[in-house]
């Protein structure tokens, strides 16, 4: 006899607006569809910033000498470039593409500098601090709505050894980034080797796929019904422990 | 006014039994959940495994100068790491893990060997043919109830520069791996940067999220309501295009 089991629901926030710097996000989305308590709202990175106006005119961009070299083995705009190295902490790699650290800790290939659905002239940051942003959109829903909800804010990705981009969670608020298992067993009563979980970027992923094309037309999607977690937060490797982060910058062979 | 908008619902298939060989995974799936036309199956690669026999006993496995080498350096059975060479194509990096290619071309820690939930001296091996598992299931279901489902075979795997596991895909059927946008124009009429999404890998990922534990619980995750898309297989680069991989084998720095 087949039980009916519970399910989460991901839902793509329907009929936002093309956002623009000032408008009010958190307003938008409760607008157009009803949250509750634990509901979390995934919101694309991109569409945070242009709210919060963390954007950058090409035409007011003065290009360096390591700008201008890049763009020259990339082929890109030396004034987006000059962006990006601006919005990175720590550059790991040039050529074939600018890969490099932002402050909260996120590598990204062009420091997540974007350039897709704004105007001509204008490229998108990251916001600068991701998780205050996820606290912001969070806190902003709870005055709005009284709702308590969980936020994560995306980006989109590339990763080793496989093609094609996937959702990243680069900001969170009202969970943990990685669920953790070290300690437990299995149904034998083995330790687990798999022990740390990046639910954060499982979640973030699947919003992506949701919000579907360069996030143009569903920039926020809402999971509901998602359980809570138990974790901690450090979802980015230390320098001294990142394996591929050793090998781009020389410090180690892996061999 | 709020619209009622479309969502995709995912659920964990309730109250599977441990699977042992020769069991018929798509008839426990059927017996437990009600499925329709389009839906996309999960299957934890290491249940579709068990139930096919893709196992093997550390007692029976004679080990090799090379395992015994590597086992010395990472602490692990020496057993367990010529089960990993066996079932590797290409070694790409042996400390502090091993890392290789499996024959289907994914790439992976321990070549997807795993030890979870299963007996003392089984270690399970990933299907030889994950793209054949996955057509396997959906004609057993069809076979079954008449249902056109589609199936990912997940695995769980770290990623470079962010810690912890998140699922990713190896086989799938009815879908193509990746969502393709090249060419397409963003909402202000550019050609898009971002073409090509690994949507299997993101749905893998929502699935590994509510299968939990080390799969122990819910080895089975059906996605419903997801739409269809268009792209192609390619998931895993060519060797001459994969910057990580010529830097483990030392074919270049990425400098």
């Amino acid at each position: 006899m087949k039980r009916a089991p519970e399910s989460i629901r991901v839902t793509g926030v329907p009929g936002l607006p093309l956002i623009r710097e000032g408008d009010d996000l958190p307003g938008l989305i409760l607008a157009r569809i009803d949250l509750e308590d634990g509901d979390i709202i995934c919101i694309a990175s991109s569409v945070y910033s242009k709210a919060r106006g963390y954007t950058r005119n090409l035409s007011d961009i003065a290009v360096s000498g390591r700008a201008s070299r890049i763009a020259g083995r990339t082929g890109e705009d030396p004034r987006f470039i000059q962006a990006v190295l601006d919005a990175s902490q720590e550059v790991l790699l040039e050529y074939p593409f600018v890969l490099s650290e932002v402050s909260c800790g996120h590598i990204g290939v062009r420091a997540g500098v974007d350039q897709s659905n704004v105007e001509d002239d204008t490229v998108i940051l990251l916001p600068p601090d991701p998780m205050a942003a996820a606290q912001d959109v969070r806190d902003r829903v709870k005055e709005l709505s009284g709702k308590e909800v969980r936020v994560i804010i995306t980006d989109t990705c590339g990763r080793s050894f496989r093609r094609g981009q996937t959702g990243h969670a680069i900001g969170w608020s009202g969970m943990t980034a990685i669920r953790d298992f070290r300690g437990d067993t299995d149904l034998f009563g083995h330790v687990l080797k798999i022990t740390e979980e990046a639910v954060v970027d499982e979640l973030a992923g699947m919003a992506n796929f949701v919000m579907g094309e360069s996030h143009a037309g569903i920039p926020v999607v809402v999971i509901h019904g998602c359980p809570e977690w138990k974790g901690h937060d450090n979802l980015y490797f230390n320098p001294d422990e990142d394996l591929f982060r050793k090998m781009l910058t020389g410090q180690g062979s892996g061999k």
